[in-house]
């Protein structure tokens, strides 16, 4: 199981999320709380937007509670809008290529969870990603293909779509090969723009994905982080951080949301 | 350009060659003579047989002339058949699972060249592969599709023949993309009885191989290695190593070499 | 806390001990029990003797379950003789010259536990080490000196009496330093003929070490590892490993063990 | 040899220095002019000034023209004041902390060069560092050490004097140990506020050190910089970048310069 968290709102240290509150990304890979995946040591990733072109990309697979540099960059870099992500995986090999986010031009894409006996179906899968996004994939892991099925299925025009599109497909694929329960995931997607999360499982069991709290409530819980953060910012985390974890609120079974601007729109993810 | 060594014979410290001699492949891989590839520091990898039901692999991405487990390792390693390979790329991303040799079961593979476009049609050629060795594939490099599309084709049954077809369905492919000039290759394979060398190129230009002096010619030379290389051993490399660089035998164009215990079986490479 | 394994006797295939048994090195080193140190991803070592003049030596940062080169490595060199370590620390950099064991010509090195604030007095440490032996430090850990002093008294003539006096030294040091409980420790230490294994802590609290039952005995347990083992084979580690832990004899309190051949010899810590 | 660029002036992408310019410090890296140090590949670091109380370090012993997080980080990081270094050794361990630039609170510091036979006076030099500063010492080099001699001796007061006393220190322990040309150095030092350059010889040579042109004159022949670089902007390198390499100014023999906003104070290196 991996773990992540995607930023959007008022520019912050992204350390001041990944690294500073209590039960943090780099804690939690360390100490999981669930028996079932003891550590998150196989590789972090965080991805940022400013005012460049392109989202930066910092990707290790060192594991994050060692890293040096992903301390001082996370330290000393400040963004509206990131995504963070540690790997635990005894699947796809421990190599920077495998860890998200996975980026395509303004694009970028994490995901926890998986598809189920991935290996048997991935050669088909492969054949249905359009060529023009094929190039793009570096590494060997289900969560590659998902996002460039997406891709394929025209995520760049309309994300709920085509994150449906990629769900069917690989729902119908697993189907042909015996597969009944495909799918496991949470996702975090952004142009930049707009954040989208998505969580979903065929089989009805996902994994927990949870929005923040709204920042003004918080504000009033913690006047420390007053005139560190906008109102209108929000988090998503695949497991809640900080002093006030019971706040946090799950984002329900098959469903969407996508936080843009100050604007929050949700969905039933419909397939 | 990607250097690479392959031995067969007498069990040798692995280090007697790929270290120690004049001008070996760590050296080569700093001090390139050639302006074109000015250094290949973009990963190192040995595979070698002995005793145990599959060929041992150390593969690694720090350049091979700092890394000290590699200085190690071969200097404790004796073995009776191995493959050394040093990359130099600008292409496919620098991770372990794109460094030489490729292992599947018994079965060990070195490339030096490439295919030409090779982003243009991977997705096509990886569509060829077998199913029951797709899942054998971890990382993103032409040569890796190469040795599996042989696999695909029968090599475990016959090298020479699998190797024709899988120029041959290369070839083909690249001249639907409108590329002429596909493949430009040194190959050297092993499923730890026989070793094989080939040498191709489409248009007629092809990196160079070349096979070691007759050993008994070799100990006259250098009495030192007289206890140590059987005179039935032989040494295949892109570029000739030690003392006396002008006694290696050029493979010619176009033809392959197989040594086989102390048989040695040369052909044209028919496509 | 460190975890750490040594074995001396009929020559096995390192993966044997290291990776195969139940509750393995790698596996504690994922799934620790106690909640104190929960992974141990900061670097793992092996070093092994054979029939070459210096002992081989893999390190790496990996951590060692997502290390496929470890995998390979103990799966294919057989040794009559060898350490291997995992680290867990938050104190000293992760960096490959800090993995264990340790090496000086012919010894090899390996630790659990800690010099208390041994920042403050490390400068005073290392004063005192002998100038032949300085120049062999490479990385910046309390173990390291420990062992640097330990070859400054004397190591490489009595290996008892050096301990004694680095503990000594090390426990005057940190008085002066206002540290009472200046040194906890599990050591093995090999010349390549004798394994040693010492168990110390300067206020009575020390890591767990542990011998191997007998071996006669536990091939009634369990025949699979009759034609395996010699008789006189022994393992030291810091947690017992495989199907019968209980049978694990603690080495007592402030004591050494020294096992030569098919003889052990066990003798009080006299300070 | 290493290779160091140090810039001050206007916030600036660090990447449009290290990374975009001809003969940039990567591409010198790996296609280095000189035959006697063949490339470049030992380890790559950057550090820079941002409104952060402490200077941000990206350090990796990957060969910089293979590191993905390298050029992104360069790419989204814009700086008034950066230092940038490529090590080529074959004496030191491979490892970050061993690569520049090293940070003590506020102070960065790059060096090329070296001290003659280092390893033999090494540990009288350590014993020389104030107590106060010894624990940020995390590496094997000798630049840590003439880093952390020059805060012993009052770096944070007064730059000049103290890499004076340094110098001095180094000379007079080499001599007791019979080495006449001691150190061969430049050097690139800041606090955040000034950039300091040095370049000195204990023997008359020296390595290569040189101040851009200035930016006014080179504004007219290249005016694409017009809008991206401030008149007062200053870079240092160990080599000419750019296309107007014969406009940079060599650094004289045995001189320091001191960049302080829009003024430049130069200085004979009295010892």
């Amino acid at each position: 199981m991996c773990r992540w968290l995607a930023y959007t709102g008022s520019p912050v240290l992204m350390s001041d999320l990944i690294i500073k509150p209590k039960d943090n990304l780099i804690h939690q890979s360390l100490h999981a709380k669930s028996p079932r995946t003891p550590t998150n040591g196989d590789g972090f990733g965080v991805g940022w937007y400013d005012k460049q072109p392109m989202p930066g990309l910092y990707r290790t697979i060192r594991p994050a509670w060692n890293d040096l540099n992903l301390l001082d960059i996370t330290s000393h870099i400040e963004s509206p809008l990131f995504m963070a992500h540690v790997r635990a995986t005894s699947l796809a090999t421990i190599q920077e290529t495998n860890c998200h986010p996975f980026r395509y031009k303004r694009w970028l894409f994490v995901h926890n969870g998986q598809i189920a006996e991935f290996g048997s179906m991935k050669q088909e899968l492969m054949g249905k990603i359009a060529p023009q996004y094929f190039q793009n994939i570096l590494g060997s892991t289900d969560s590659e293909i998902m996002f460039h099925l997406a891709l394929s299925f025209g995520l760049e025009k309309d994300v709920p779509a085509a994150i449906g599109e990629m769900v069917r497909t690989v729902e119908s694929t697993a189907k042909k090969h015996g597969v009944d329960a495909a799918i496991w995931m949470t996702l975090g997607i952004s142009d930049g723009e707009s954040l989208w999360g998505f969580r979903y499982g065929s089989d009805g069991k996902r994994p927990t994905l949870y929005a923040s709290p709204d920042m003004s409530e918080l504000k009033k819980l913690n006047p420390d982080i007053k005139d560190k953060i906008a109102d209108h910012s929000h988090c998503l985390v695949s497991e809640p951080i900080g002093n006030y974890q019971d706040r946090w609120k799950p984002i329900p079974d098959n469903s969407w949301i996508q936080i843009h601007q100050k604007q929050v729109n949700e969905g039933h993810f419909q397939l």
